[in-house]
């Protein structure tokens, strides 16, 4: 078994010109930017944009092209130490917080090592399907999703450091505004008991490791919202003291907001008696209706407390998504920035915010570490980060399931984070 | 509903005998300590001897006196600042980290104390059999045995400090020994699918809230072995380089092990070529047929891996250990050390050392967090522990249920932890 | 070169008598605190008192016992490495800032320890009258004062974290107050420019090494405060948004105020309207009369920048201290806390507090460390550290010379530190 | 008193022409880096090179055309907040820590500042000749030299964390290397004792208010080495064990050598056998017979003390550098690495690298701290510093004067730090 497991290619378009358009993404996204800006690593959970260009194509590099090119030669042997990130396996990496110290290579190199490496990969496309070569191309592809969500929600975190409020990205239009009327987030859905079964379909082309073994796990009776909780919805908690009773919160939750002096979202921002948010497109007046984003776990849960709700668990959530087609707010739509639930429908499963769910990312039963360096993808980070699901509105569509997991600590903020509540019955 | 639930006294003992009985056994464990060592905080995690015999008093006099006695006026108006442990609503609180600075009230002023909340809970026993002032007398004692735990884990840590290896108890007698080839640590026994009952029966006499609700849970096959690992396994797992192996290791476990400079458990010392371990018997030649102990979550979970296994989920200890009966190598024994295994049939479930779970401790499906003061008990910490499960050689009996959950940081290695080896089928 | 010198003893008093009350006044100091006191050590620049008593004891037995007893055996060979402070070449330390942790030996085996000690230097001293073996017992002597003077100020340290307020003394009677009028913290007297000599004059009965060579230094015209500066002056200076300007303050010491959130004395305490002071004698209402005490470096400077003066340099100082008696409140006067001046002659240059100077601690021209073990008495220490004058109300009268310097980091606040201004002319 | 003086310009080169020279060789410096490089900030105590070259702008626009433009509008009021260092008095600044982050404004924008304001000072000096603004212009144009130096050690820091070794500039031709036989650095100099004048003569055309009063003070015979310790010297006390060896380092040097790992100069590197260094001309072989450089204070008075000497006072290199012309290797010279002496009477007291002394950084007698924000340039910082003196290979000749004092903390490294041996007689 491998991290990821890849079956045959539905959409009919070929690889080669998957593999292309993905690569070509990651430059599309970093294209409004400097070569300063690139340069940025405003903590060690950040990496530059520089960075991620250049680790995706060491992922290629390392995972294909040493291990199908008979001899490879890399172009530049010193990229393995710079550019890998975590993987043990594959030898000594450059320490992760001075990331932002790669003055050199400069962009210019970079961008040349990405073409050098797709050149070796598009030819070997052309002289081997083996299986396992496309599977690990398909991997690759998916791991440049991961970091094309990540490039932005870095780039973001750094920028909102700058007191001059500089914007990745112009938004061309305004993005619509749901009625006021329109609020979904305390309307509740009811879903009945039963042992179901989770976990991905092994039919499924392309999947992570953490996403299966198919196992039953039985699920009582629950009710879940139909909207994301909104940012009107966190002003009232905010006004309600929300951050300073610690009676809502959980110790480690209580102690996290103290240390760090939360009082309000990650990008929120207060000028006068007016409240912004510092998004991709600068500083925005507050959309009330927008779904509330860049909260901790900590805080969705003392929110749901508040609210005499709970968080839901993955369970519950997938067995809501997995009835609805993926669609939403994707990357794709270059917005940026989650958008408003639009109609009485509209649940927002999909897309806009990851929603953190009351599940720790743990191995589903019968979950096996993958063997090799690629076994490190995943397997080794299941203790003490929460699951969240549905993608986000920096997410590429393409990447998303409904048994899609990803993960983080419960006190990070700075991915495109929500929540939706849940209860009991 | 309350944090934890009382129903009746089967034991035939009256509750005033046992409540007697059990605030005795604090001032037992405590004898062999001078009034130094009993002021002694060796890292904000654990507490004074003193302060346990103090904060256990409080938790009577805050939970009950104030609550059933009319106009109560403690003796002691200051202790409530100096003896809450964490109760939010119970006011401010001495800072943790401090405690060891408390040298006044002297070890004196405290058993006066404990005198006097004992005498007015006596009196109140005498006139009120009300079922809440019941129910929560039980809670006090059941917190009583916690602490009565956590006074031996403290000491120990703090003697651990001192080069003359001071001993707490002298051992009378030597502890039994197993014959060598009695090894049970990789036998397994085989468990089938199935959907199961957890959670604690509500006709329990008492219990605490995380222990329930009662809920469905569906368990897939599994193997559970038979024995603790115990030190001559781990032994081996040092010599094989474990320690030194980042690929055995979840991410954040390698980070503490690098970081806390790990190469063997807590509390082994290596004089010359020779294993010792420091015990609350002061040091003593390393028994290479017991239960290894004082190892972290992600030791614990590295060990597995080593060995191609993994942990077992606390469900699936549960159903192992619900057909056993609650015995073993219990604080009341006065070995204050796990023992080996006596018999092939001695899997060794209960008592000797908590078993590292591989769940992390979180809400049962359908738990909510109790009213008041008293629902800080346990809700608030369900976030980045795990639970352990069957109890430990420091652990009152009386105390120990097949249900009961206890809940460490993956970090932690003070308390008398240790493993079992599971596997999927 | 020693690191102390001893000439001959003009008191008439025999050395054994000497040494032997010298020793009672550390049990003197001890008597009102009780075992669970002495353990206590409050922070790493602090020591519990059952060290301080075991260090000196120790200090005896490294440097005079095994120096000249043949085959000299400790009877606790273990408490070489317990009980030394800081001399690299005396083998391995125990971690300093786990002092507090030695709940064994007990305080009564620190007694007897030093009744063995005290015992085998007095019948050394009938047998031998070499002057090195006299020179090191006054050196011992003399170590021992400054851990009399440090026992006093760790235990107001470790006493002022508890609520309860302990007084280590009673104070009998009260102290004298000055009337309100007299004031000399702002009468100045000139003193004229010259070519003077400084340090010690060698046939001194007994001094540090670091107070000398005798050398010249040029000295400038300057004056000199006639009193010291007052707590109703500092809170003069609190009202005037002193702790609020970083324009009065050393870089570095701005740093500290913010970072340690400095609004005033350590040791002062609001209560509604009324400052209090925190002292040995417990908590009394702040005299405004009386010297300030208890304040940093950086919080004396900013004090006279605001005054528009400055602190004196060591030799200014010393010029105004030398034509004056070695008298004033002392640690023998057994009042522990710095008392106001009573007459307009009463400069108050010994005793009281010590009077932080501009001058860093540095080596005199001409200095050179003692060769051994013994001369890391004072020369590691210089560099970062400033020099303060004068003795203060816990310094033993006995140990105080116009020569004499101690030394404090600029942050540091728990010793009996106040200050006196200067002016250039 | 202002923090510098001005007189008048004896160099008959008018004051426009010598600011734009000064402007300019800001830039020459840059010339070589690229926009990633001039964003790297690599340690809190460094900048990154854009913000050195904005923030010596930031000093000519606030202290100059803010003062003496009437309705003075800075084109960009923002930088007034990002690139003002640490004048309170000027209001907010950036974090110091995050000036790595400021990716924006871009290189082209802080070029195009440095023009407008350039421009504007042109102007004003066309317009008005007061004696203010000509000694203001003077003193930006010295802080500018300052950042100058800075500039150049900030970017070596940063680079030296790039296992790439990118060289900053390549040097043309080899530089020249003394005969092996040639060793100075332990040929003395023997110095009279006698009572001198010190301090910048008050008719000197420009020097910083530190320098000054003149005052008198009384010197002790002494005797100085004849040349700089070498690489060659410190491998010997390398090989020696003097990094070992607790005895030879002052308490806090020890401390810190421990705690950051110290085995040799920040920027030797040994590959296999060989020793190499880091230089602002990339890795090259450890020239032996240059002087040694990047020491702390520590490891300078422990080589001191290791070789039986001292470190020298700043009055003593005074006195023998006041003799010698200002001539040797700096800036100008574009070598940017300290050259070896080149003959038996080159004592290299001027340029080639900072001399740490044993003199803390003190106000002079008399001295003063000017009102206003430009008084916080110095007289601040005169607390837990040393002086060093006379320049380095990357200090411009034109700012040097024998009364020039720089300071760093006895821990810091990464200036062009050196040090020759001094003795009493």
């Amino acid at each position: 078994m491998t991290v990821a497991s890849y079956i045959l290619d539905s959409s009919n378009i070929p690889l080669i010109t998957r593999f292309h358009a993905r690569r070509q993404y990651s430059l599309d996204l970093a294209k409004s930017l400097t070569s300063e800006d690139m340069q940025l690593q405003s903590m060690p959970d950040a990496s530059p944009t520089k960075w991620h260009l250049a680790h995706t194509t060491w992922f290629f590099e390392q995972f294909i092209l040493h291990a199908f090119i008979e001899h490879y030669q890399s172009p530049q042997p010193q990229f393995n130490y710079l550019f890998n990130s975590y993987y043990e396996q594959k030898g000594e990496r450059y320490p992760r917080a001075q990331r932002g110290m790669i003055s050199r290579p400069s962009i210019e190199e970079v961008y040349a090592y990405r073409q050098q490496v797709d050149t070796s990969i598009e030819r070997l496309l052309t002289q081997n399907s083996d299986a396992e070569l496309l599977s690990l191309i398909e991997l690759g592809m998916n791991h440049e999703m991961q970091h094309q969500e990540l490039l932005l929600t870095d780039i973001l975190h750094a920028f909102s450091l700058n007191p001059l409020y500089p914007a990745a990205f112009s938004l061309s239009g305004q993005p619509e505004r749901a009625s006021a009327e329109l609020s979904l987030s305390e309307q509740f859905v009811t879903f009945e008991a039963g042992l179901h079964e989770f976990g991905v379909d092994p039919q499924t082309e392309f999947y992570f490791d953490c996403e299966g073994p198919k196992h039953k796990a039985y699920v009582a009776e629950f009710t879940l919202a139909k909207g994301l909780v909104t940012n009107g919805d966190w002003l009232a908690f905010v006004h309600a003291g929300g951050y300073d009773n610690p009676v809502l919160w959980l110790a480690d939750g209580w102690a996290a907001a103290q240390q760090q002096g939360w009082q309000h979202p990650l990008y929120w921002r207060k000028q006068g008696d007016e409240w912004f948010q510092f998004t991709l497109n600068g500083l925005v007046p507050l959309d009330l209706t927008a779904p509330v984003c860049h909260i901790s776990y900590y805080e969705a849960d003392a929110y749901a407390q508040w609210r005499g709700c709970r968080l839901p668990s993955e369970y519950e959530w997938e067995l809501a998504a997995r009835a609805q087609p993926i669609a939403g707010n994707f990357s794709e739509n270059r917005v940026f920035t989650p958008s408003p639930s639009r109609t009485p429908d509209d649940m927002q499963l999909h897309g806009d915010v990851w929603e953190w769910t009351r599940s720790p990312y743990t191995p589903y039963p019968g979950y096996k570490v993958p063997d090799g360096a690629v076994g490190e993808y995943n397997g080794k980070f299941m203790s003490g980060q929460y699951v969240l699901r549905g993608g986000s509105c920096v997410t590429p569509i393409e990447q998303m399931r409904a048994t899609y997991r990803t993960f983080f600590y419960p006190h990070q903020r700075w991915q495109f984070m929500g929540l939706r509540l849940a209860k009991d019955c």
